[in-house]
């Protein structure tokens, strides 16, 4: 088939976007644009000061962002289909037109996207999983203060006025192909991860007044929303259908690129933290500890299971930036890398708990700490080291454990982003940890081609999303073989970093230092008054 | 009295000395000499070679530096005493006239002075302490391979032919009370702590067969031995009466020199580990895993209890070197020191165990590591050494607990030794952590000048040893008060420590990563085989 396809990822600073050629599969051209006003976290463009934890964005910015990459990369040509994948939960209020509020009220902080990362709305998510609700089930019983239905319940409580003239209050990435389209239809992917959607039942209705009025009924990722409007054909010289797809979670846009399509796919995003997304083509319940799950909402027919590590890549970097052996940041990790891939499992006798940002599976705590034992006078920096690589694959194992002991089967680990890449160690390292070979697929920006294929999905290019992954998505990759006599090492250390993992009296040491801290900040705070 | 005491130093690598007048009781000299061999841990001067975990020396290097000094103290002065401590146990095979075999036999390494740090008789303890006996009843019910019954029983074992020609088998100290005087008359401080002698029942006679013969009853510490003899006043040139007293263990001769003469007065020496010792007129049975106790052993008419961290300073020095941010060493301390400073108590977010070379009390168990709990994003190099500080304390806290809680009184406590002068933050700690005021007292070498006080109280210069530490000992010192609030703060940070160090699950880890260690080092060893 003649023409392109176009992959649209916006992340939380810039807008990524690839042209595909439809023919071949390859890519042939990336452009990237920055958002005008970042992300705002101190103050309004206006000036007005936010309150602590504020983190927004102007919805303005992603149509500037989106024009100038859709114009640089379609301007002229044949596309048959645009996909596009956005941060999530992102959600701002709009009139019916599709105006953002904040255009009339530039100076009012409630008017403005709440990027994924406002962290102001957690008090509201604490009062609603105080109350509780069948709704809950879905998410292990537990809202986070990210997802959209705190963020709306804080505008309703604090700006009402703001809530009174929002006839709707929409994800980004729904806002966005609503603009491109003048069609509003929302993702399931949206509605079910982040705004307690259950098919057949609906959004829960009773916990922010007013909320489900201001919603749309999310559609199937891969459908289509509608051909790209006139207004902005003008503004980007795009020619052909131009279908737009479904909205999907950025997190979830990589699967097709990568490859995982089919039920036992495990894939891994190792980035700051850990996220990993399993799919599986019957529904279970909820494993303890995991994030979500929902049906047809990441890829359609296909039950997707959330569940992350906290912390991840940030605790080596933390490492490494703590201790540094050098002023050069990667120079830094060579180094120790370098030494700690000189290390038999076991031999620098030592076991952390990678808890360095809290635990996400199976405890779900924020409060918990990172933890080392082990210590001896031969204790070495790299040592140190390598026992944070071994801990974020043990965290790693543990999760695939909850999934495994909740009946879901991986039977295939693919893993992604940045790390993956730049430290093969440790993927060596997470393979002989989990006793299964893991491939890190070979691909350029592929969370921007996985929207791409939504888009070829959505425009009729491909049948499906496995032909999608066949034709569009990695083609090659390196894998890396479980060594098992090093696994069966690893098992035995395993046990150990189970063994104080669930040991409570250390949970409750950790959560006590909680206090000790918050005793010091109180104490000084009385030594200045 | 006109005339001056000598008290004399016998430690690892050298000898030290002070010449102290009498009459004003100021030090007027000191003088050191090392000895020829130092520690002989891989070979003997005639080139053959030792096997792992020796550590052995040449008793005529003691006489060498001690003629040395002597001398350079002595010569054509009216010396009054002379006190001497020495390392143990160091003890070494003789002939009845107190010719070391060494001198005979330079070739075997069985007929040198095995010094306290010889650990190669570690399994023959091992061996006494699993067929038990009443005797062990003094050390917590476990010899320690470092002490005199497993040495005697390794030459016995592997050395037949030597052990037949020793009719004496005799701590160093002793052996040179004995060439000084010409008189061989045991120290109870020797045989009680080290030899496991017990007042009114003896040596053990059943352990080391022939050992009992080899022996020699012992003395009470402050008696005299006898004058120094014709060939070593010919040696030194020392006039006057010169007393030599009972030989001392060179940890206890510290305490007459820091007025710790009375009951309660808890003493530690803050080194490379740290040594405790508390001072009763009452015997009460060994708090668990405290090392030993005894009367008159120590000083006359009171019980001594002992205990210790297994690691102190050394673990400072290891956070230091491993982590440094600066090349000089000292330099290096400052900067921690002066960060560490800033912080208030739990400000840092971690607890640690001081465990990095094991636990002593109440545990006693070498396979116990270190432990840092507490991690996050925001933990700084700093906070860590920090913790490692307040560690310390804590560790120094639970060896006063099981002193208080077998009925012991702590009323004064003293802290000696280079670190208790070089970190004032470390000492501050320590009184804010253990809610008691402490004092570091002023004075230059106080175990030489604790050895000469055993040579006044010999000698007749003093009535007995408060006297001698009024006269001769600290008469100033450092005083660091509790800070009550900081107090309060710690109490609360202690009961953390207290709730990992007690955890079972906690060490039942700790003793695994042993094991994985072993596994490891096995497997490279299969691997290179």
């Amino acid at each position: 088939m003649t023409g392109f396809i176009i992959g649209l990822d916006f992340g939380t600073l810039s807008l990524r976007g690839v042209l595909i050629n439809a023919a071949t599969g390859k890519a042939e051209a990336n452009q990237a644009a920055d958002y005008r006003h970042g992300v705002m976290t101190s103050h309004l463009p206006s000036g007005r000061r936010l309150p602590p934890q504020y983190a927004l964005q102007d919805a303005a910015d992603y149509s500037e962002a989106a024009e100038s990459v859709l114009r640089h990369l379609g301007q002229g040509r044949h596309i048959l289909g645009i996909g596009l994948d956005f941060t999530a939960s992102s959600p701002l209020p709009a009139r019916a037109d599709g105006t953002p509020l904040s255009a009339l009220h530039p100076d009012e902080p409630h008017a403005y996207v709440k990027l994924w990362k406002h962290a102001a709305a957690q008090p509201l998510a604490d009062a609603i999983n105080a109350r509780g609700g069948d709704f809950l089930e879905s998410c292990g019983g537990r809202l986070s203060g990210e997802w959209m239905l705190p963020k709306a319940a804080q505008i309703q409580q604090e700006a009402p006025a703001i809530w009174d003239q929002a006839a709707r209050f929409i994800e980004s990435g729904d806002w966005m192909t609503w603009q491109l389209t003048g069609i509003e239809r929302r993702s399931l992917d949206f509605a079910a991860y982040k705004a307690q959607y259950r098919p057949g039942i609906s959004y829960p209705d009773d916990v922010v007044p007013g909320l489900a009025d201001r919603l749309g009924m999310p559609a199937t990722v891969g459908t289509a929303v509608g051909p790209l409007n006139d207004d902005w054909r003008r503004r980007t010289g795009i020619l052909g259908a131009a279908i737009v797809a479904v909205a999907v979670i950025d997190s979830h846009a990589v699967l097709p690129a990568v490859g995982a399509v089919r039920p036992g796919a495990w894939v891994g995003a190792l980035g700051t933290s850990a996220a990993y997304l399993l799919l599986e083509d019957k529904p279970l319940p909820l494993p303890p500890g995991l994030e979500a799950c929902a049906e047809g909402a990441v890829l359609p027919e296909l039950w997707c299971y959330e569940a992350g590590q906290a912390g991840f890549g940030d605790m080596l970097g933390w490492f490494v930036q703590t201790f540094p052996r050098d002023a050069d940041l990667a120079r830094n990790f060579a180094l120790y890398n370098a030494e700690a891939a000189g290390l038999a499992p076991g031999e620098n006798h030592l076991v952390a708990l990678d808890w360095w940002s809290g635990n996400r599976v199976p405890y779900a705590d924020s409060h918990l700490s990172g933890l080392l034992a082990g210590f001896t006078m031969g204790t070495t920096g790299a040592g140190i080291y390598r026992a944070l690589l071994e801990s974020l694959c043990y965290g790693a194992h543990f999760v695939k454990d909850c999934l495994t002991q909740g009946g879901l089967a991986v039977s295939e680990i693919l893993l992604t982003s940045g790390l993956a890449h730049r430290n093969p160690l440790l993927v060596q390292i997470m393979a002989d940890v989990l006793g299964q070979d893991i491939t890190v697929p070979a691909l350029e920006n592929p969370t921007a081609v996985g929207a791409a294929i939504h888009g070829a999905v959505a425009g009729g290019v491909v049948a499906d999303f496995t032909e999608g992954a066949m034709r569009f998505g990695a083609s090659a990759g390196t894998l890396y073989h479980c060594d098992d006599r090093q696994h069966s090492a690893y098992q035995r250390i395993y046990r150990s970093y189970r063994q104080l993992a669930e040991d409570k009296t250390v949970r409750d040491t950790l959560h006590d230092l909680n206090h000790h801290q918050q005793n010091a900040f109180l104490g000084s705070a009385r030594d200045m008054a």
